[in-house]
């Protein structure tokens, strides 16, 4: 998608977390870069890519949102005022959880020219790192990719009913609330039996896995740092092969 | 995941057809790998990376998928066995839609070496070119990918099941199948006036995009090439802007 404007904003995914799992296009664009507004989780290796250009992080505080999302788009806008290439670098792919939208209409509405780049998202990251595909001729054909807010109410069935459909199920930023998570699906009717796999910071050497069902999800310790959580048949073998030795070591 | 053998298999995604949207690693991997077998949309700019590798087109006819997938895991197979470093590289990533779990399967169950290098998928490289999130901040907050077979009879409602129950749909594959998933999909209760955006060679120069809705998409050309039809509230705006021109311009 191109504006005009006079410098360019390019939302750029920065993947799962592995610098090289960057792309080729995403790297280039770290060399040519002036500035980069980068999340706080982005590597330093990615960020010194981006040899020529000044590096400003812009972690978002938990509870204040929207407050910080607006600063953001303040800080973009003044930068393509200033510069000729601005990245804003974003874990994971900027059009999947992460609120590109907003950044993007913000600057369409200032005449900002503004460019996209996807990347490699954290679900496609951990089945490689698991070795489990996400889908299975004939067996498993749907994959829901879901941001729960278990407590936030109204849109509480929207996310629900959507993980309850598919065959398979990835939970972006669910990792604080697995314990509400698995007490809703099972409550809706999804077997206690069914197999989860807990990923931490995939792709990342000190990834972590937990295999283990719903009924273990509900009393699993919630993770320390960002998690993905993976639900369906597809885990079912790995699960059962290595879920009471690995989930063990991170219960409570 | 790693297994034991002598020559290491890597599925590797070639991402959605852009050569700069291959990851660092994988164009690290093409440069060091003895022989490459790719599927048989993967651009030419992409093989040259592998510049010491024989290269084998691996292409599925269509109809005789079972007999061609046996085929290509025999092939990895012999190659692992005679070569060090052995990419298969696939459209897409390899573990949505991918097929990845059948040659993980054969190739561990022989003792071969296998690791898996996740890729960009073309539902986001197209969501990059649209300038649209699959998700909203409290509008969207679940995408479903799914493979449809319309006329497969056992796992029709399955597929249904979850397209209905998400905010967004990437329906990857159905690109001949537009009208039946359209009937389908209304049949079910989906409003005829859900947006709808068909995304043919996201990331390629030769991109088309067509603007729709559901009602539309019942009469909608099938497209020529590889498309990903895209479902969904978040399509409404940039629909209703451009819906008629462009879908028209496709219509039979």
């Amino acid at each position: 998608m191109k504006t005009r404007g006079p410098g360019t904003v390019y939302l750029v995914g920065a993947g799962p977390g592995a610098p090289d799992l960057l792309t080729v296009r995403a790297a280039r664009l770290l060399g040519e870069a002036d500035i980069v507004f980068h999340d706080a989780l982005v590597p330093k290796e990615t960020l010194a890519l981006a040899s020529n250009a000044k590096l400003v992080a812009v972690g978002k505080r938990s509870g204040r949102f929207s407050t910080a999302q607006q600063f953001i788009n303040k800080q973009l806008l003044d930068a393509a005022r200033r510069y000729r290439s601005v990245v804003r670098l974003k874990g994971g792919d900027p059009m999947l959880f992460g609120r590109a939208h907003e950044e993007i209409e913000f600057l369409a509405a200032k005449g900002i020219a503004v460019t996209i780049v996807p990347g490699v998202t954290a679900a496609l990251a951990a089945s490689a790192e698991l070795g489990i595909s996400l889908t299975r001729r004939g067996e498993a054909r749907s994959v829901t990719f879901v941001t729960p807010r278990v407590g936030a109410g109204t849109s509480k069935s929207s996310w629900l009913q959507a993980a309850l459909a598919a065959d398979t199920v990835a939970i972006y930023m669910g990792a604080g609330q697995g314990s509400a998570i698995a007490q809703a699906l099972i409550a809706a009717g999804k077997p206690g039996t069914t197999p989860v796999a807990v990923v931490e910071n995939a792709s990342l050497p000190e990834m972590s896995v937990s295999f283990t069902n719903l009924d273990g999800l509900r009393v699993l310790a919630a993770p320390a740092g960002p998690a993905l959580i993976l639900i369906g048949e597809v885990y079912r073998e790995a699960a059962a092969a290595l879920g009471l030795r690995r989930s063990a070591s991170h219960a409570a």
